[in-house]
């Protein structure tokens, strides 16, 4: 099926916190038909390639019946071998110029921005959407730099040049405060993965970005 | 210039033994002088993608103007991105098949085996070349498998269908040894990366393998 770049409601699959494969398709199955629009496999280091490939794969497999896009986190190579439907690349990861040369033009490039200066040196020709986070303080990404807040978050929208999704520690309880910046969408992980509901943690999450859309 | 796949004596950079990527590049440019006829760039798991891609370009380069060949330990990605001559696999890494797609038919693919098992069910048909190990106790692989011994060694070498390369532990005062069993050629880390007179320990290397040979 055709698939849609919709940045409303982003799962950001964690393969610790989702229970590995077979979780992950699991949430993936479950979040995607209660209202998820884009999937991405986090990249998680001790992973070994094959590993992180049989999970590409399986999620590839779980979402070919639907709109929902599949990003791979940094590593490019999985991407291109299980043919993902984009790549999301951090300020640490391979460089979006290069990382463009390899995936051509018919993936979607995500990138991610912490902070007003990583905004102001965006490579915007090169990138489909932006990540902006860490919004709150978050426990899922180690390498995660001070929490941004929702004034700042306000001031990033406004000079953005593609959609964005915000990141960190977004939750049913704060998420209304964050859409109504004016971001695109959420991007969650712990709000979905390894709940207990997958299902009514997606609804409740989608119905309030829907009101306050 | 044109590269050559030699296996005589292939040295496998750790960018944290060698003293990053400069420690790499100067590694590099005098065990080439003296006799290296093969160079790999290290996994390290905690590296970034960006300093990946840099230290590879940085290697890339400094073997511009000779006949040995780079290759990239796991990352497929990376070496795509630098035009690398060659990917190093092992068992755990994006499996061989995907790999040889990824790469295409122009670049070399060397694939690790620690035992007779893994050497029967070897690829033969995708890989340029297997690497074989360890051999003896080695520190610089934290994942390394039970050493081989050389004994074991001449057994697999004998049943091998590609050319060889031994790892692991190998040194000036064993590599006489490991050369006795048949194998094509050996692989070090420690045994030139970190060493204080990166000459001396190179030739003291290439003079024991020829003598052997």
């Amino acid at each position: 099926m055709k698939k849609q770049l919709d940045l409303t409601l982003y799962l950001v699959l964690d393969p610790l916190l989702c229970g590995g494969i077979s979780g992950m398709v699991n949430t993936t199955k479950i979040a995607v038909k209660n209202g998820v629009t884009a999937i991405q496999l986090r990249s998680e280091k001790e992973m070994a390639g094959k590993d992180w490939y049989q999970a590409a794969l399986a999620l590839k497999e779980a979402l070919s019946d639907t709109a929902i896009p599949l990003f791979i986190n940094d590593h490019v190579d999985i991407a291109l071998a299980v043919n993902a439907d984009g790549v999301h690349i951090g300020q640490s990861d391979l460089p979006a110029d290069i990382t463009r040369q390899l995936i051509g033009k018919d993936k979607w490039l995500g990138f991610s921005v912490s902070n007003r200066q990583q905004l102001d040196t965006t490579p915007w020709q090169l990138v489909d959407y932006i990540g902006i986070g860490p919004i709150f303080p978050t426990t899922t990404k180690k390498d995660a730099t001070a929490a941004l807040g929702t004034e700042q978050l306000t001031k990033l929208v406004e000079l953005k040049q593609r959609p964005a999704v915000a990141i960190g520690g977004i939750d049913e309880n704060n998420v209304t405060n964050v859409i109504q910046t004016g971001i695109d969408g959420i991007a969650v992980v712990s709000a979905i993965c390894g709940q207990k509901d997958i299902q009514q943690a997606t609804l409740s999450l989608i119905n309030k970005i829907k009101q306050a859309k």
